[in-house]
């Protein structure tokens, strides 16, 4: 018998949102990625083939944290046709000293959400010039919401332009992003436009054809390819990761598999042993970050169990705060 | 938004136990994951190595059953020491055509139990000889217990005898195990003197050095392997499996890397590419079962996600039928 507190989507909410403690706990996770002897297990990742479903499992026991979250999120796109969403999926957090259950977070992603987006402003943090004045948002879903206000929270930007293949999207994702974060947002009639003024590029969709070139960079520019996380997405051409001065990834391993690294090795732009920092490391000092003003620099964020383990851990401490969610006896 | 049912181990005890309409939901897994195009990735398996701890995840999308569980299982085997048990864990049930949470299955364990026992079930039913009167349990633990229950289902038991290391937990077990299934159980002086007697025999522990050898096997014998489910047990010395006239896996790839093929084959005692029946294709008539009355036959049981399935979903029936559990919005 062990006291186990439930919550669901909605109490998440309230208690937990994409702000400053956020990106603070996620950042402390890739640094202790870095420096702790943290266990990331390989991704548990399944097809549902009869349903156009997939499902994947993250999980990372980090020393300094005393729980850890096994993560199980299911995607199955034909769901969209019945008027449910692609994305589900759930979190349970265990005891690092004994291995019982101690929340279950019924958070339908919204908790991947949070952590993918903290991520995103952990990379801008430590990577993008700091007079960082205009985003770049490739992807007008949930993700191009929230990196965009993830910058706004790391960086002073006086605007941002926005690029998605839906016209009607882009300019409602403008419009609406625009009155939420108080910053002036344009629909860009083509990527080589959003490129040409984005000092910070954040590509957030599920795209499996490169969206951005070499010949599209910039000096100074800084982007972070979010969207890719699976072996059949790409959102950079395999001349980009060659043409950065400074390549990071949230976890080297994960990044030849299926973040941005995995095409440009297929292509043999990038050797397969190559050794690139990792962003913990640069967060630990470790790694130097930034060389100049004018480097060019790329996070590849192909998401981490640590993060997962870290916001479900921090879930747990404001849910005990705010005296929320229901105990139940296992 | 939606309805979860949420169950608890007391819950859960209420309405599954180790019946035959169990063993007949833990056959069919077994029938389906043999015929139909199942999908079990491999476990997801890692180390807490601060604290003694580990934890497997396992899955399966069986055609056919309409849901999939993930199950959880951490073992800390320091937790006795602060008067815990070392297994706990919890199943996740998710529709198999939308991915959208449908159970939480708090069993600390108690799911994993009953299926594992009942794959003892379906082992003896289809590979012991239909005569066989004495089974021989090694160990004394809670598989131990089940698995004579499981026996006792599917073959008509005059007695049992018990090997144990510890003689004061053999002769509680032969005491208390004899009262709840009316038949004479005897404690074994040796595992020599078990198997001279039983017609069954099940090895149920977490050993680390082989305790039965080719020499002590009879004609006649059926083994379930049942303890042995990672890469550093073993309960049959490698000379074993190759003496048996009929070896069969639950999961020959399984069984190659956490099974009691593994030394085998480290051994040099069985090729790495020798292909040996799955329990699921003889119950499926796709192979051939038990030669004659004198053959010599092996079930290894590391344990799989279509059991965790099968049960998982199982429950789930269960629940609504008797209108048992908590409904939880997510």
């Amino acid at each position: 018998m062990s006291e186990i507190t439930i919550l669901n989507e909605k109490e998440l909410r309230q208690i937990i949102s994409l702000d400053n403690p956020a990106v603070e706990c996620i950042e402390n996770a890739f640094r202790l990625l870095a420096t702790k002897e943290v266990v990331m297990p390989p991704i548990l990742s399944f097809h549902v083939p009869d349903h156009n479903g997939e499902v994947d499992v993250k999980t990372a026991y980090v020393p300094g944290i005393d729980s850890f979250a096994i993560k199980m999120s299911p995607g199955f796109f034909d769901n969209p046709k019945i008027g449910l969403p692609s994305l589900n999926g759930l979190m349970v957090l265990f005891s690092s000293r004994t291995g019982i259950v101690e929340g279950v977070l019924l958070d339908n992603g919204y908790l991947t959400d949070i952590r993918t987006a903290a991520a995103g402003a952990v990379a801008a943090k430590w990577l993008s010039r700091k007079d960082s004045s205009v985003a770049g948002i490739v992807g007008t879903g949930t993700q191009a919401r929230l990196q965009l206000k993830a910058l706004c929270l790391v960086r002073d930007l006086k605007r941002a332009v926005v690029w998605g293949r839906n016209d009607l999207k882009a300019a409602q994702y403008a419009e609406e992003c625009s009155k939420e974060l108080g910053i002036d947002i344009q629909v860009a009639e083509t990527i080589d436009d959003l490129m040409e003024q984005s000092d910070i590029v954040v590509t957030t969709t599920p795209s499996q054809t490169a969206l951005i070139s070499a010949e599209q960079l910039r000096p100074g520019q800084h982007i972070t390819a979010m969207g890719t996380d699976a072996d059949y997405k790409t959102e950079l051409a395999t001349d980009v990761i060659p043409a950065a001065d400074l390549y990071v990834c949230d976890n080297l391993t994960q990044c030849r598999k299926q973040g941005e690294l995995r095409p440009a090795i297929a292509a043999g732009m990038v050797d397969n042993a190559a050794v690139f920092p990792e962003l913990g490391g640069i967060i630990a000092g470790l790694h130097g970050g930034r060389p100049s003003d004018r480097s060019i620099t790329i996070c590849d964020l192909t998401g981490t169990g640590v993060q997962d383990t870290a916001i479900a851990t921090f879930v747990r401490e404001r849910a005990r705060d705010a005296d929320i969610g229901t105990i139940f006896n296992s």
